[in-house]
Formats: structure tokens, sequence, C-alpha cells
């Protein structure tokens, strides 16, 4: 007699307050009999901090602990060969649960297929095991939510980059932007100011802190101390066509 | 004796799959009295299509009718003027609605600060009754998942556009992207795809029609016919680092 195989669920949970995850996500973060996340570890972890009080009672729990986030910088050859091992460890624990008949939610902060991690697990599970992917309220959309202004406005061109890039590329795409949102700001944040200063855009520019959490913030980029936490973004509103 | 002043809440609904919708979303429309929403004269409307089955029994219903749709270019002062005074007519009769106490829900496709029309109400609201905005998943979001592919990886750059933009514009921008979305394809699909061709980037874009609904398409962009529901969406993925 066989199993039917199980599925591989990445479900984004949004930005983080859990009244924000969509009703699919929630029902199937209820039902989960088995419930994996990234963190850093010896961390609680953010996507499993979201979820608290979701699980069912049979809920088995998968921590998967990043074995390296910045003691080794991206761009050395170590750094993805790390990487490549973990994820292909990774999906191969996964694989085998859907094939033993189990299916599988993966817990993804935001959306999964923008700059998540659990992109690099569906790149390795596709084609072996069923693998669904839900979609979820990005963090930059509760950041341009909690600005209190509107991000684009008639044919505006929304810019989206990351603070990791180095200063000199941040700079000249800022300056041929009218929406702008810089993601991965936390450590980079003095970067971003001094590229949104030499595009002439620092006076524009929102530093959305937490965004849709209780210690969500914004303000000024340029009234921002020297650090941010990771999951900062730097806005810069359109200003297109509004009757 | 005084009434207490209602609030008037901006609330996305996402994709259009209401199984998408946030917590958050889903209480407020199940709960709300007064439910406005934009639609095309004569046509039932997007949104109200949406939430169809969820509204209150007692819910009092307030369509607004778009007074042009592309009757008028939009370059048009004529354009520009109507819509003025449609948006301050309808925020008129919100704002009194909410003076009298009662709260009022707008239905908004996609996410109501990603290229809504709530933004107009909002922007006329804004100081004189309480607003609360609900942000959602967006149509760009149920897109990307739609094409099975994550749309940004690493520190890719992603760039959003809309269709209704001039060609040359489109391709210089297209040119200078790693990841991208067109938003506002419909009508504008042929001068889309000629931009991706001019751009060289053809080969690698996918038009996705009608995401999370259950007539949702997705094809290669150069197989495409000659028009395209207004709700299309054009893809090109980033290809960042992947370890």
């Amino acid at each position: 007699m066989s199993v039917a195989t199980g599925t591989v669920y990445g479900v984004g949970l949004g930005p983080g307050d859990p009244d924000l995850m969509s009703l699919r996500a929630d029902r199937l973060i209820r039902g989960a009999r088995h419930v994996a996340y990234f963190r850093k570890a010896g961390r609680p972890g953010r996507a499993r901090t979201i979820v608290d009080g979701l699980l069912h009672a049979e809920a088995q729990e998968i921590p998967i602990d990043y074995p390296v986030t910045t003691e080794i910088p991206v761009d050395d050859p170590a750094y993805a060969e790390c990487l490549a091992a973990f994820y292909a460890r990774v999906a191969a624990h996964l694989a085998d649960l859907a094939q033993s008949g189990h299916d599988v939610v993966v817990l993804c902060e935001g959306d999964p297929f923008f700059y998540g991690s659990f992109m690099h697990l569906h790149a390795r599970l596709k084609g072996q095991v069923p693998v669904v992917t839900v979609p979820a309220i990005t963090g930059m959309s509760a950041a341009w939510t909690a600005s209190g202004t509107p991000i684009t406005w008639g044919d505006d061109v929304l810019l989206v980059l990351t603070g990791t890039m180095d200063e000199e590329a941040l700079a000249g795409h800022v300056a041929r932007s009218d929406a702008l949102v810089v993601m991965k700001v936390g450590r980079n944040l003095a970067k971003v100011r001094r590229a949104l200063a030499r595009a002439g855009k620092l006076d524009r520019a929102w530093l959305v802190e937490c965004a849709s959490l209780p210690e969500e913030r914004v303000l000024p980029l340029a009234e921002a101390g020297e650090a941010a936490p990771y999951f900062s973004i730097v806005l810069v509103h359109g200003r297109g066509r509004r009757p």
C-alpha cells in the first residue's frame, strides 16, 4: 500500500501583525501538523513569533537554524557554498516528510517569492514533491500604509532596491526613480542615507521600522540615528498624476 | 448629545480570490453596515464581486460609478477636472456619513496605496474624519506566485511600471531593470510587448491574466494575442544571487 505524497506549502505570513495574514494562511497554519521555519540560531525566530498561539496542539515544529548570517561576507564564495549545502539538506528533509505522506507548512515572513528564503527551498523541491506558495502582504505595503501616504499615483515608476547594494549603485538608481522602496536597510542605514542625499531625495525620504507591529515607527530618514532594525524600510513617495 | 464620529476604512481586498483577503479585511467587511465601492457604470464592479456572499444582511451598499473611464484621454485637462469634481463629491458623501456616526468600508481591489482609486478619497478625507487604510496582497504578488517563479533574488532591483507610459519611456526603463513588473497592461499589450522586444527582454517576459482567480492564465508574452484583460500583469523575473 502506498501513501499519498504530501505537499510542501510556503506560506507567506505578511509583515508581522497576525491580523494581516490571509484567510488561507491562517487556515493552513492552524491545521498544520508539521511546521518549519527559519531562524537565527539561538533566537526564537520572527516567523515563529508571528504565529504564537495559532499552532495546533499536535503540531511538530521544525526550526531551521541559518548556518551563517553575517559571519561570512555574502560575496565570499564560502558563503554561497555553505548556504547551498544548507538549503540542499533542508530541502531533502522536507522532501522526505512529503514523500512519507505529510503536508509541511513552511512559515515565511513577508511574501515568499519577494526576497524570501523560501525560494531557495522551492527551487530545490520543485519537480520532486508538490509545492504550493501562498502569497502575502509585503513588508513594503505595510510600510507605505504606516506612512499614511500612497506610494504610487498615476503612472509613477516604483523602484525597489536592497540596502545591501553599494552606495554608488544605490545613488544612481535612486536618481532615476519616482517612487522608491529600499528593503533590508538595518545596518546599511548610513549608506542608504548618503545615497539618498547624493541623489537629492533625502528630504523626501521616510524610515519605517517594524511596520504593522506594536513597535512600528515612522520618521523622516534625515532624523534617524545610525542604526535601524533589520526589517526597516526606506520610502520615497511618488508624486504622479492626482486629479 | 453628540454622536461619535465614524471612521472611513479603505480596505484592500487583494488580488481577487476572497481566500487571500486578510483576516482584518474579512472581519471589517462582514461587520460593515455601510459598504462603498467603485465600479464602471452599468457593471457589477470587480471589488463588489470579490465580496459576494460576505456582506451583512443589513449592509447598505454605496456603489460609486466612475464618471469616465476611457471616453476622455487621461492627459486631457477635462479628464482631471471631471475626476477631481467626482472624487470631491464622493469624499463629501463619505465624510457626511462618518460625521453622522457611521463607519464606512470602502472596498479596494489590490492594495489601496498602490495605484488604487481610494487614494484620491484618502487625500480629501484626511484631517476631516478618521481614515484607516488596510493593506492587502498586491495583484503583482499574486502574479509572480502564479508564475511559479520568485520575482527577486539576492540584490535584484525590481522595477514597477504602468503600461500606460509611452513606448520610448517603457523601453528605456525596461533596459535598466533586473526584475520587472508592468501593471495596467490590458489595451497596452502590443506596446508593452514592443518595448520589451526593443530592450531585448521579450524572451524572458510572461503575461499573467487574472492572477488568483479561476480564469488565471500564465503564458509567455511572445505568445500572447493582441489584447488582454485590464488586470493583466507582465513580469520579467530577476536572476540575482542564489546559493
